[in-house]
């Protein structure tokens, strides 16, 4: 069969690991020689296509290759950039295959949470419509593990491990300091509780921090969620709280959304752990502390999972070898075969199965008050913890990679998109 | 020589090294038994003295004790309790004396930042005065470094490693996400810029991020900040942002004081990272994202810095030399002997000179328009993060010791304090 070149992007919020999927599909592309050419990247992911601004990741020694696997953020740049349906963006779809088509892309490998594997499915569409030859897979990645089928998405084990070690420590100090009472943490999670939940695991039960967790699964209702944290602290003498930030009122609205407005009049900025921390302040009267870890959770690379690493570099590696093998329009997925001890291996799963839906934690998984996990929960966690995985270090500091990022030479007119 | 008990105390805001502070004091009263009998540990530090609350360390095993070398927080609790001048606060020194007397303390050990180097130094007056015989030894702690005389103090090595990593990471995390121009990062430091300086470490020059360092030293202006933002967004399309939480505009307010007010009136709580980010939005429209460390960075130990863990233990073993020794009223102290190769030996200083005195950034620190650190700044804290010291792991998460934490039995009527 004929040598094709492979084209890869990736999609949306950047991962301490989505570099380590990258690592994996360019290393098993380059060890695919026979069917596999050039190996290009979309410079700021799927804009990349469209501009033709694509990366000949060629220019990049082995060395370099292999340090991706280490290295958080995306090599490559990322954008949330959503194409539309087929009729509405068909311009968008056609540029791109007559991009693929210019550079004789032969495989398309996506990389990105459940918008994205809707775009690789609509492209895939597309291809097959306009008579062009291209085999796409898909492959998962999203901090918030909320993509179905699979057991779960690279980059969510490692901001699991990041929350739950910063819960740990964090509960040390509290508990250290009898004068602080409360501490809340805020963790990434708009829709789905995972991120939270992971916080969990910093203790073996309730009895131990973090005492309450916020899922936006369970709508927030002030006068409960205080109850809990006085009883927390008269119990336990503390109340630390990991808190989605995506966690909502009875009435729909955002808790981040403070109602409050600043001297211009503009809504003040939220923050869910500030808002909280006002709360129990004005009602509780207890002295506090709180943190909003933002981007620092999903670029900790420096503690991330190895088991997350590990299940990065293989979903990369499956893609390819999906692609070479003309497994059209599907991703690999991870299929967990055994909790304890944990196995797993690697499956497939149509892209239309994957796209557009959203796995918030299961009801099994919230205790019935609404504020912490349940054993279950606890399971299905622990394991995706596991492991370290360290990056190697000079004068103190992690030698991440940066890689040449040359683009190939451009043979079709600018995009006017 | 008869021998004596030994009190130890934590005071404070607690640090990822603290405890191998603790570590180093106990390892060495045990290694020293022809001196020093049972060693005590004040319950959530002087308070502990003055209740009578004795920790008996002995109770632990040899193993429990090796293991506070990698576990953050204070192992026997800490408070933030500052004894105010002889006259005003008699009877608390004097209490201090009689329980000293009840258990036969004949050396004191305090570990502390500047405020209780001065209780220290008060005590060790106190008793002289009284005629009790015991020996007086500080110990310089604090992540803030705002000590005289020591070169750094335990516990800002580690703090300042989780900040310049932390920033690194974010920074690469930013540099993927073109559409994200800002993002902020709060940090520990109300009066001194040391732990926002170290956020510096991550980038080789300015043209790196961070891109802007927010010292409480170099008061805040917003046009020539938002000029400053503006800049780094134009020259390298991101700007990554280290602000100490102390930061005070020109008329001496601090900038977390928002001026907001909430439904109830109440000001609403700052942070100054969401108060930056508001006024980069108001001001400037940029895309941004803000994240407030807090806790997380003074009880990481995760990512401790070897050079900070070896210093902090060397601290308490230096404290109980020092006191056996029968040098009163003094504090050993780290002496930078060179910059490249790094290296440091134990010397000694006298509490009455560390007592209340903060050290702050100095003007050949920090760059002539304010905003970032000068070359000698970076000699002076590149050795300090050196070199990982990582705790050991189990099922994904840090082995941190529990100690038994017994009281000895109390022998006097309850404090009425």
């Amino acid at each position: 069969m004929k040598k094709r070149n492979l084209f890869y992007a990736q999609s949306g919020g950047v991962t301490a690991v989505i570099n380590a999927t990258a690592c994996g599909v360019i290393e098993t592309a380059r060890a695919r020689r026979d069917r596999v050419g050039k190996v290009y990247a979309g410079r700021m992911g799927i804009v990349g296509a469209l501009r033709e601004e694509l990366i000949d990741t060629g220019k990049d020694s082995a060395k370099a290759i292999a340090a991706l696997r280490h290295t958080p953020g995306g090599a490559f740049g990322s954008v949330r950039y959503k194409l539309k349906g087929i009729e509405e963006s068909r311009a968008e779809y056609e540029r791109l295959i007559e991009v693929f088509r210019a550079h004789d892309i032969g495989y398309f490998i996506y990389n990105g949470g459940g918008d994205s594997m809707d775009t690789a499915n609509k492209i895939a569409q597309v291809a097959r419509n306009m008579d062009y030859e291209i085999t796409c897979v898909g492959v998962p990645k999203t901090v918030d593990n909320d993509l179905p089928i699979t057991d779960t998405c690279p980059g969510f084990g490692s901001v699991a491990k990041y929350v739950a070690v910063s819960t740990l420590e964090a509960g040390i100090d509290v508990g250290s300091m009898p004068q602080t009472k409360v501490f809340i943490l805020e963790v990434m999670g708009r829709h789905a509780g995972w991120i939270a939940a992971a916080g969990a695991l910093a203790g073996k039960d309730r009895s131990e921090p973090p005492h309450i967790i916020l899922f936006p699964e369970v709508p927030f209702d002030d006068a409960s969620f205080l109850a809990k944290v006085k009883e927390s602290v008269e119990r336990y003498d503390s109340c630390v709280i990991v808190a989605s930030e995506g966690i909502r009122r009875t009435d729909g609205h955002f808790v981040a959304e403070s109602g409050t407005r600043d001297a211009f009049g503009h809504a003040q900025l939220g923050g869910v752990a500030p808002q909280l921390a006002e709360l129990i302040r004005g009602k509780l009267g207890y002295k506090f502390h709180w943190a909003v870890a933002d981007y620092l959770q999903r670029s900790a690379r420096h503690i991330a999972s190895a088991v997350d690493v590990e299940q990065a570099y293989a979903m990369g590696k499956a893609a390819v070898e999906m692609a070479v093998a003309g497994v059209h329009g599907k991703l690999p997925v991870i299929v967990r075969t055994s909790d304890q001890p944990y196995r797993w291996k690697v499956g497939e799963a149509p892209l239309a199965k994957v796209a557009n839906v959203e796995k918030k934690l299961p009801k099994k998984y919230i205790t019935s008050d609404g504020f912490h996990i349940t054993n279950a929960c606890r399971r299905y966690l622990a394991p995706l913890i596991k492991g370290e995985d360290y990056p190697p270090y000079k004068d103190g500091l992690p030698i991440y990679v940066k890689l040449k990022n040359e683009l190939a030479k451009k043979k079709l007119p600018a995009w006017e998109g």
